[in-house]
């Protein structure tokens, strides 16, 4: 027995006279006079059923009776409509059922099965296969369908192999937390989800594969900050006997290829800025180009003119809002100080000057400065009357991140995202280390197997800690609309390099060769010069629909506590389960 | 800077002339005279560069000193070779090097890196990444890519969207053990790795995603048999308002699809079996129909004729293996009788009759059956002179499996399997349930979510022992050349069914909730009829080229162990790591 001879999107015109059998649910029915009308839905789209009373009472009362999400098969004739839908591809006809078959029922749904939803996030999870059933979200599970696949087409047609690696590996104690899995037949050891494949690709270079993809899950025991999710999907992908150039045009062709064969978007050639002036004019190693409103420095136009914030201060910077003088009043003023304070920006003040269309000045720091000096501010800014100068001062790295924050802020409130366009970016020049004074060590800013630059590589064997938090890595970011979609970088190949780096993050010769042991005994087999990188996939699929939730990308996401609240997992399990692993809980304080 | 223009496998007699540069490793190198030959492999080939001592000595001797697996880049120009190499696709051309730079130096290998190594297996393992250089394994890694893009084209093509599933889900008692993987965030409490995707691919068959596949890793914590791995590669796929022949149908062209574009060959139509007659003539669900010797059944030819062992048995049955009356000795029989005694097969002993060309018949059981007795039984299998009847007896199933694995064993030693033919098949119609003596219940032979037959579905009401075990299952394997290479059913779809198979399988209403609530729960809102079936994507691989290992389809296998050998995972962990996991490691009992 077949359950349908066409989906629920598919009959046309043409069709009709044609009988038909329709499978699906029931998205909902209306009864005028005789008639009653039910739209039956499929992933493929709806079709409308046609029941009357007069021609087939028992029926018609049949269908009166269905509710919705109902699953039903119909047979019937297809007939033109007189009532066209035009929003609907089906929507010239109707079929005229003559069968009706109930296949199932459904309880009535916890929240409605529409576009816009009445049920909570909680809700939404624990019933996720009803969520999924709703139409923003298949398209969603569709559209990443097909990226994975087009992803997968134009990397096989550029020469790259996907090549699966392993899942159960060993757990390392640099960079996030593993998720470890005890072992049974070696009871007392553990695997590690990984976090990504970086040493198995960087192994199949020195394989000679030559060219590597992998559309891959990767874990991280993270404290989940929002929309980071414990297990995620990356495109991982790796060449040999390349330099950074052939990496970067490589996925740049890619991503252009993506996003016309997906959205029939054409992007321009992506241009490239370095770290360091990416963070001076964005407050951001990820800036978004959608909008200007770029940070400038004042230090030389603010400094020793007897306001001791900003001559105490190691950095004065600012960004200049345009047309917003007469707009915002004291009260807001007084807001935007309180939200540049909040714990999550850090600022200790703002300094503003709006600047009036009547040549007056309103600046909280009019004491200091006078009119002339402020317009002097302005006019190195490039701005106007009507605008409004936000300063900031403090620490550089910090106060450039808070302008960075408060630029964003600015471009969400102003509108200034154009919300259908999309500015990629390749931040290049990242420095290869990063201090960090609590724990008084060097950590790497990419991951440990990123090389130098080439002109930086002699600056290796220095042990000046400035001289080292210079050096610069052969590492890049692709940044679309201000998101970090991937990062790769030129890896090092030699061991003495790689050995050499270890040393400077802090790792004894003994720990370097217990946990990377094995690659660095590779590069003495004959490893090929190689870089890659690889793309969030979760969030790529997000960015690419301007959206701003991965979940809604994810089939059955887990929420800020790692739980799957359909499933309700994670779970206690037996204590015999345990014994076999030689495990015992400890017991919980409270 | 640009590493190579073209890569070791492109360059032909219409090249000659232009000036190249190559990248790759030393393959070997010959000292012929005056001249210097150097192969250079990369994944596309080998080019053939060459040296001349008396026109550039000092680059020769640089070329000369060159060992094996050296990574180098050579400029040079395309020569025509006088002494050409038809066995290479390069073997037109050579490279006259004009500047040769080492890349990196390379120890010498542990084992060759040719087609045929002199490594061992743990040796290979341990220095995977040499293994993987080898050019046998290298073109079954690019199988495995390209036979992994050309499922997705053809699922694509036909409807099938490709979803993620998670990997961190919840452990559940029935079926293999789970990996499990401790939770930090819900300390105390547990993940458990999928061993397939079973539950929520059916969830978005009830989500209306309609067609769904997946390839997907799983997991199993088992004890290792020969050739298998605890982490294995599925094609996962699942439909909704689907019957049997519809999923078959669509498997069996996707199939065909692989087949005719990895390795040109066009499969004939699958035949279809049922479960019961690859038992009885097979001797195996699992049929290799590379070669006929089926199993016969001699109960009727050979009970109450006084032989007390097949008077006793409750099966008695043989296979008649062709032509090798007059080869096989006395002593050939004897070691025939031994292996079936093995422990592995685990006969209690052999009956045989030789037909000799003369028209003798030297056989075990002439005491007590005539010639013309016997020669009945030949006439039974349509044998003829020359021919060997071997008989065994004793419980049916047992007997059977014995037959199935005599029959194999027959099939190696004759070479009766042609190693260059596939014969799929589709074994259907399998029971539901499987019962276990020693336990004294009855497990799911597929699992838990198998739809009984249509015309069996009644027969879940009954509680008698042997009416249960012969409930027929709407499943289906496809089996080619005697290797299980997928499986399949149509599932439940209904709450109430549902119930009533997890109490057949001994689970309390409790249980079956807490493991399994959120799928009944599922049913409750309109679930559509649906199935699926999935490939042993790894085997699968295997069995396309002729090869018995699976290990050599993977990039990064474990032993028997469950071990990697090239990174030494599984490992101990910090034991800080286990307090955030409150974990305590049982000591060792020795």
């Amino acid at each position: 027995m077949s359950y349908r001879t066409h989906h629920c999107g598919e009959l046309r015109r043409k069709d009709v006279g044609t009988t038909v059998k329709l499978a699906g649910w029931i998205q909902k029915g209306r009864n005028l006079g005789g008639l009653t009308f039910v739209d039956l839905r499929d992933r493929y789209g709806i079709t409308q059923l046609v029941f009357n009373m007069d021609t087939n009472p028992t029926l018609c009362e049949k269908a009166r009776a269905l509710g919705r999400e109902f699953v039903v098969m119909a047979v019937g004739k297809v007939a033109e409509r007189s009532n066209k839908n035009p929003d609907r591809p089906t929507g010239d006809i109707e079929i005229e059922v003559e069968n009706l078959t109930v296949l199932n029922k459904s309880a009535v749904p916890p929240f409605t099965i529409e576009d816009e939803t009445d049920g909570g996030e909680e809700l939404r999870m624990k019933y996720r296969y009803l969520d999924l059933r709703r139409d923003p979200i298949q398209k969603n599970m569709l559209f990443r369908s097909k990226l994975a696949l087009e992803t997968r087409k134009y990397l096989d047609s550029v020469g790259f192999a996907e090549i699966e690696t392993p899942f159960l590996i060993k757990s390392t104690p640099e960079g996030a937390r593993d998720f470890v899995v005890p072992s049974r037949m070696n009871a007392g050891e553990f695997y590690a989800l990984p976090q990504s494949p970086q040493t198995f690709k960087q192994l199949l270079m020195v394989s000679g594969l030559d060219r590597y993809f992998q559309i891959v899950k990767c874990f991280r025991d993270e404290d989940l900050r929002a929309d980071r999710q414990p297990e995620f999907t990356q495109i991982d992908c790796e060449m040999a006997f390349v330099d950074r150039e052939e990496v970067l045009n490589t996925f740049e062709d890619l991503t252009k290829h993506l996003f016309k064969a997906t959205l029939d978007v054409d992007l321009a050639d992506f241009p490239r800025m370095d770290y360091q002036e990416a963070v001076e004019k964005y407050g951001s190693d990820k800036p978004d180009l959608r909008f200007d409103l770029q940070i400038k420095p004042l230090n030389e136009l603010v400094k020793n003119k007897g306001f001791v914030v900003f001559d105490k201060a190691e950095y004065v910077g600012g960004i200049c809002v345009p047309a917003q003088a007469e707009n915002w009043s004291n009260k807001d003023m007084k807001k935007l100080t309180e939200w540049v304070q909040r714990p999550q920006i850090g600022a200790a003040g703002l300094v503003y000057s709006k600047f009036q269309q009547d040549g007056s000045i309103k600046s909280t720091v009019s004491k200091f400065f006078t009119d002339d000096a402020q317009s002097e501010w302005l006019n190195h800014f490039g701005g106007e009357k009507g605008d409004v100068l936000l300063i900031l001062a403090g620490k550089k790295d910090k106060t450039l991140k808070q302008l960075g924050e408060l630029r964003l802020e600015m471009g969400r409130r102003l509108e200034l995202m154009d919300s259908s366009e999309f500015k990629p970016l390749w931040v290049v020049d990242f420095p290869l280390l990063e201090w960090d004074d609590e724990t008084e060590r060097f950590y790497a800013m990419h991951h440990p197997f990123t090389a130098p630059t080439e002109e930086d590589r002699e600056k290796m064997n220095y042990t000046d800690r400035e001289v080292l938090k210079n050096l610069r890595a052969n590492a890049y970011d692709l940044v679309i609309n201000g998101a970090e979609i991937g990062g790769g970088s030129i890896r090092i190949h030699d061991r003495q390099l790689q050995q050499q780096n270890f040393k400077l993050l802090g790792f004894t010769d003994e720990e370097a060769e217990s946990q990377f042991g094995f690659l660095m005994g590779a590069f003495e087999y004959g490893a090929p010069p190689h870089g890659g990188i690889a793309f969030g996939f979760d969030r790529l699929c997000a960015v690419m629909n301007h959206q701003n939730s991965i979940r809604d990308f994810i089939a059955f996401p887990k929420n800020n506590m790692g739980r799957d609240l359909m499933i309700d997992a994670p779970a206690p399990v037996d204590k015999e389960q345990l014994n076999e692993l030689r495990l015992k809980l400890i017991p919980k304080k409270d």
